[in-house]
C-alpha cells in the first residue's frame, strides 16, 4: 500500500478502513528499512498539517497505581462527551520483558472495543530515544484521523517520563495515597515534570490522601515548578501544579481531573505556552534524533570501535583524562579521510503481512 | 615553559614556584590553540596518576546566599585542621557580564591571601560544557600539587549546578531560611542533586529556619532521594541527603557541617560508592565531551549550515516532522563524500604572557 493510499485513507476513509489504514501506517514509520522509512517520511509530512489540533496528555505512574483503570473510566468519559480518543503507551521494557505495559486490548475491556477509541501498544523495539520517535509519529497519524484527544501513557522506566513530558501538552502523574512516614518516593527529576499530581485509590484510605496531597502541594511550591522567574511576565497568568484525588476504580474524580485539565489548557492557550511547548518539543525532538544520529555514526566507524574499550577501560581506570580520551577518539573519527561505511539499519524483519497478528488492528 | 618543566612544577616545587606553574599549566588547559591542547593533554595525562585523592566538593547557591563568606570560614577552618583548599569555580555567565561569581582575591580576603589555599576563577569563555572541563581539568592539576580539598562552587545559572554535582564528590546546596508560605522557589532539578542541604543565616530568622529545614527534609524523602530502589543492596548503608543549619558570618556551624562531610565520605567510600560516581563521572564527561564535539562537527558542515535554518523554521511552523527533519539534515551531512573542513578552533589570544595582570597568579 503507497504512502499516498495510507493517507487517504487515514484522512477520509470509512471507520474500518480509517483503522485499516492507520495501522499499517503506524507499522510503516515503525519500520527501519530505508524504502519504507522514505515512504514513512512523505505520508508523516503530508499529514503534518491535518495535525496539531489534538490534545496530548501524558499520563504516568509505576506499576499498580491504577492508569489502565483510570484511562478506560476517562476515555470513557470523554467519548461521552463526544471526543476520539487515542490510547498510545511508551514502554522502553517492552524490548527485553515483552512490557510492564500490556497495551492491548485485555487491559482495557470497554474502551478498546469502542469505535471512538484507538489503543495502539507501544512499539517493542528499540531504545527509547527510538520507542519515542515512533509513539510521536504514530500520535500525528492519530491526530490526523480526527482523533482529538491523544493519551500517552508510561511507566516509570529509566526516563520514560521525561519523553513522554516532551511530546504532551500536559503531564500527569499518578501516585497512591500512601503519605506521611511510609510516603512513596517518587522517582528523581519526575516530580518537577508533572503539571497535575493524581493520588489515585483515594478511597481506600482517604486520611492519607489527604496527608499526601498536602505533602505533595507543599513540595511541588519548594521546587519552584512555577518556571524560571525571568521568563514570567509581571501579568501572565501561570499554571500552578495541582494536586487532586480520585478513585478510578469507582468511577469518582474524573469529571473533576477534566475540568482540571481543561483549565489548564485554556490558561496554557491564552498565556502562549502550549504553543510555545510544542515548538520547543520539537526543536528538541529534531535535536535528539540528530545527536542520536550522530553517536550511531560515531559508535559504529571502524577505527572508534577499535579503539574504544580500550579508552574508556583507560578513563575508568583512571589513566587516561576523560576530555583527553574524548579528544583522542574524535581525531580518529575525524581524521579517517575516507568515511566510514553507511550506517546500516539494524536487522528489521519485512513489514508484518495484513493477516499478522502482532497488531490485530491490521 | 614546556608541559614536563610544568609537571615538574607543580609536583616538586616550592611554594612559590608551584603557584606560577599550576597558574601557568591552567592557562594552558584553557588555551583553544591545537599546540597548547596537545600539550596540555601530554600534562593532564602525566599528572593524573597523583591526582584523585583530594575530595571534591560542590558548592552551590544564588547570588546573596553567603556563598564566600561560607567558603572563606570553611577553608580556614580546613587548613586549620591541616589540609590545603583549592577553591575553583563554574560560572558560564562570567563569559557575557564578567561573572556574578568574582571569584577574585576580593571576596575571599584572608584565604585567599593564605599559602595553603588557592584560588582560582572560572575561564571566561566558552559553553557551560567547556567551562566544565575547563574547571574539572584545573582540579586535576590542584589535586597533583597536593590539595586535598578541592572546593566547586557555583552560582545558579543554567545548568551549571548539573556540571558541578557531576565533577564532584559530594554537591551541598546552600539556601536561605525564609520559609513558610514565602518559601524560596528551588530551581528545576537542583534539589534531586543535593547531598547535603545547608540553610545558611539561620541566625536572621530562627524560627524560618526551623521550618525551612522540616519542609526541605521532608521534600527530599518525597522526592526519593535514596537512589533507585534497584541498585540498592538490602544492608547497604545508604546515605540520605541532611539538612543542616548554620551562620557562616559569625562562623557558627562550620564544625557541624564537616562533621557532616566526613560522615558522608566515610559512608560512600565504604559502601563503594565514591569509586562509582567518579567511574560514573569520568564516563559521562567523555561522552559529553565526545557528543559536543560532534555536534559541533555537524554544526560547522558547509551544506548542514546551508540548510539547518530553513530546516529548524520549517520545523516550528509545523511543516516539517522533526524526525524527518532530522533524518534530512544527517543526511545531507552522510552523502557529502567530502569531509568537512575541521572545525577551526574559535579565535584565541596567545597565550598570556607570565607578567599578564589576568590572572595574578602567574
Amino acid at each position: 500500500m503507497s504512502s499516498s493510499v495510507l493517507q487517504e485513507g487515514i484522512l477520509r476513509g470509512d471507520s474500518a478502513g480509517q483503522r485499516r489504514a492507520m495501522a499499517k501506517a503506524i507499522t510503516l514509520l515503525e519500520s527501519t528499512r530505508a524504502d519504507h522509512r522514505a515512504q514513512g517520511d512523505a505520508l508523516l509530512t503530508a499529514l503534518l498539517p491535518h495535525a496539531g489540533t489534538a490534545f496530548r496528555l501524558g499520563i504516568s505512574g509505576v506499576p499498580g497505581v491504577g492508569k489502565s483503570t483510570f484511562i478506560e473510566a476517562l476515555g470513557l468519559y470523554l467519548i461521552e462527551k463526544g471526543h476520539r480518543v487515542a490510547v498510545l503507551t511508551v514502554d522502553p521494557s517492552s524490548t527485553v520483558s515483552g512490557g510492564s505495559i500490556l497495551g492491548d486490548k485485555t487491559r482495557m475491556e470497554k474502551l478498546s472495543v469502542h469505535e471512538r477509541a484507538y489503543i495502539r501498544p507501544s512499539p517493542s523495539s528499540g531504545t527509547l530515544g527510538g520507542v519515542a520517535e515512533k509513539t510521536r509519529e504514530a500520535m500525528l497519524v492519530c491526530e490526523a484521523a480526527g482523533y482529538d484527544i491523544v493519551i500517552v501513557e508510561t511507566v516509570g522506566v529509566g526516563q520514560s517520563e521525561t519523553a513522554v513530558s516532551g511530546m504532551t501538552d500536559m503531564f500527569v502523574l499518578m501516585q497512591l495515597p500512601n503519605a506521611g512516614d511510609d510516603l512513596q518516593a517518587i522517582k528523581k527529576g519526575v516530580m518537577e515534570l508533572a503539571d497535575l499530581v493524581v493520588i489515585n485509590k483515594a478511597d481506600l484510605d482517604p486520611d492519607a490522601a489527604t496527608r499526601a496531597r498536602a505533602q505533595i502541594t507543599s513540595s511541588l511550591r519548594l521546587l519552584g515548578l512555577q518556571g524560571h522567574p525571568e521568563h514570567v511576565h509581571h501579568n501572565e497568568a501561570i499554571w500552578h501544579p495541582q494536586v487532586i484525588q480520585l478513585s478510578a476504580l469507582q468511577g469518582r474524580g474524573v469529571d473533576a481531573f477534566w475540568v482540571e485539565v481543561l483549565r489548564f489548557q485554556r490558561l496554557q492557550t491564552e498565556n502562549g505556552r502550549l504553543a510555545a511547548r510544542r515548538q520547543q518539543q520539537a526543536r528538541a525532538w529534531m535535536w535528539e534524533r540528530i545527536d542520536a544520529g550522530l553517536k550511531q555514526r560515531f559508535r559504529a566507524h571502524p577505527a572508534v570501535r577499535a579503539a574504544l574499550e580500550d579508552t574508556t577501560q583507560q578513563v575508568l581506570a583512571g589513566t587516561l583524562p576523560a576530555s583527553t580520551a574524548a579528544r583522542q577518539l574524535l581525531a580518529i573519527y575525524e581524521s579517517d579521510a575516507v568515511r566510514a561505511e553507511p550506517v546500516k539499519a539494524p536487522e528489521q524483519p519485512p513489514l508484518r503481512p495484513s493477516t499478522g497478528s502482532g497488531h490485530p488492528e491490521i
